[in-house]
């Protein structure tokens, strides 16, 4: 990632003396542990998924598209027809949808990449076409974030003309930065173009239970770049917008209805409705991509993923230089871990997406991309 | 507790061999060990409040009370005149004073004792009235919170009546439960009575970040008590009111305006606003010494404890069968620990006092205290 001073790398990219690996970093042990891990096969990449050495909703959909054509290199070092190759790619494809219901990215990824495959005459030919479908979507989402920030930095420009030299207060929830992209992140993107450009900003960052993706990935990220901010715990943000300590929050998605819903990291409605309620701007930055055009309400058709009660009832942190994992909660007492919740359109004050900002409707996004709502209507 | 199985314990009593000693759960390794302390000092007590060891208002109260009676104690063994013990004690009154600037129960547990030593004559006097009022102070919380449980359960009946033989589920925030009080608890008392009583519920317990008293103390005292409950990270009580799986929320308070505002838990406000998004009840039960008369205006007037950073950076649990505290957030990222937050009258559906449920408002709480409203008026 740019991000990362001295260092030039994305999240996701073709190893650099291996087409037949691609390199992640895995964001488990961050921010204790930088590690960089090669994917060989499409299982090593539903892994990645499934398991959130990758997580975010672009980033998902990246490691999705290369990790079908790792499935194409896979049955081409096994032999047999291509036919044999096409249908190793499909059922590969199918499990790595299975990896995380609520993420519309990783169907829009798995689509575009399939779609590659209707007219393909060899092997060789599937190989090149995934993999350079594959760089089209990462660079695409390079761009995608970049202007997200362009837009969504002229917010964060019109608060600071009121805030006679003292930082905007931003508050985000979860981890919607470079790592949940392949760059600049979508919530992120606009405190780093305010950042490169002299806008003084401090970002409330949310510990985000129970993966601690806050704490532990986007505070990283904020650290690295040299932003100023503080972590709270995700009951303090109230709190905080009661005494005037936020001026804009501003988070991502993992899937966006027709008519504005979002849905994303569980905890995320409760700060909505205390932004809401205490007149804050609450904002959420999305690639077209996490748009959902075939529904509208969000509450009703978005499928919320329920994950492991390990990650509510264990913690990892350092103790010392070794990095451990501590059970908090005894085992006696039943745990439930829903990752997403909803937030209805009522009450976001707007959507930052690549091509502007609009109003969180059917009207606001029909207005931005009339090519795709109409599409689906 | 009377919550242990095989146990009658209260979370603070007098040494049964010692009556120079008072005895606590220390709460802060619980549910992984279940310790008792003695405290010698109101050096002890104090430090047992402002670290922790005791926590909940009531308890706070009480152990103040407690306190002091133990300073007593400590000056009649250094000698000297009546007049000396009395300064010690209330030097000691105003260390006390000082360890939780939220909790308005500490501030009245204190003045209660204070209040016995108006006309005492001798050194023994002093010692025997601050015993008696500690124990009066002790037995008359355990009624209190008992009132509370058999006037709150009506709320849990009435919802069991449409359940159709299905639990009525209850969220809770923090630990509002035996170990905040003497016993029974205050926001828990209604649960406790309602299992005496047959009425089938079960408790979705918040996990309460940043100290975890919901996950490693209420989920421990329903656990005791055999109540089913399951424990969800702070984030997740949204979700669940959005999709029914909440029919009434009940609190405790830390303090309570005459006009019905109350300054609880961290994370309390933006449990309050999911209830009211979704229309369901929200009610908070205090024993009236939780009320500060002389305030109406929560949000300008409660002032809010800020706590050790350590507290949001570090996590307690268990790595097999040890105890240890992992730095969660790396060392470069600042953190702020608010410890309450105030909620509003207009979110709150009900009080659940001594003396009965009435409105959050100065009317309602005037009509069931006319006694100390008019006075403080």
């Amino acid at each position: 990632m740019s991000n990362i001073p001295g260092k030039n790398f994305r999240t996701i990219w073709l190893h650099p003396d291996d087409p037949t690996a691609v390199q992640i970093i895995d964001q488990r042990r961050l921010p204790h542990r930088y590690e960089v891990r090669d994917l060989r096969t499409h299982a090593d990449g539903a892994f990645a998924i499934s398991e959130m050495l990758v997580r975010g909703a672009p980033l998902i959909g990246a490691t999705a598209a290369w990790s079908l054509y790792l499935a194409a290199l896979e049955a081409q070092a096994a032999g047999g027809e291509p036919g044999q190759q096409l249908e190793y790619v499909r059922s590969a494809a199918k499990t790595l949808a299975g990896t995380r219901p609520t993420a519309v990215n990783l169907h829009w990824g798995i689509e575009r990449m399939l779609a590659q495959l209707t007219d393909v005459t060899d092997s060789d030919d599937v190989v090149a076409r995934l993999r350079e479908e594959a760089e089209a979507i990462c660079d695409e989402d390079v761009q995608i974030s970049r202007r997200m920030g362009e837009h969504g930095v002229s917010l964060l420009a019109e608060i600071a003309k009121h805030k006679d030299g003292e930082a905007v207060n931003v508050l985000t929830h979860c981890n919607a930065g470079s790592l949940a992209t392949v760059n600049w992140g979508t919530a992120t993107a606009p405190m780093y173009v305010a950042h490169e450009r002299g806008i003084p900003i401090h970002v409330w960052v949310d510990e985000t239970r129970p993966r601690n993706q806050g704490s532990q990935l986007t505070a990283w990220e904020l650290a690295q770049s040299g932003i100023d901010h503080t972590v709270i715990v995700d009951n303090a943000g109230g709190h905080l917008m009661q005494h005037g300590e936020v001026d804009i929050v501003i988070t991502g998605t993992d899937r966006t209805t027709r008519a504005g819903d979002v849905a994303n990291k569980i905890g995320t409605y409760l700060k909505a409705l205390a932004a809401h309620d205490n007149g804050i701007p609450f904002y959420v930055a999305l690639p077209s991509t996490t748009i959902d055009w075939s529904i509208t309400d969000g509450l009703r058709d978005i499928p919320i993923e329920e994950r492991n009660p390990d990650e509510v009832t264990h913690v990892m942190g350092l103790d010392g230089d070794d990095i451990r994992t501590v059970r908090t909660i005894a085992e006696e007492s039943p745990t439930k871990n829903y990752a997403f919740d909803v937030t209805p359109a009522r009450l976001v004050t707007g959507l930052i997406t690549e091509r502007g900002i609009c109003e969180a409707s059917e009207e606001g996004l029909a207005a931005l991309f009339p090519d795709r709502a109409g599409a689906a209507a």
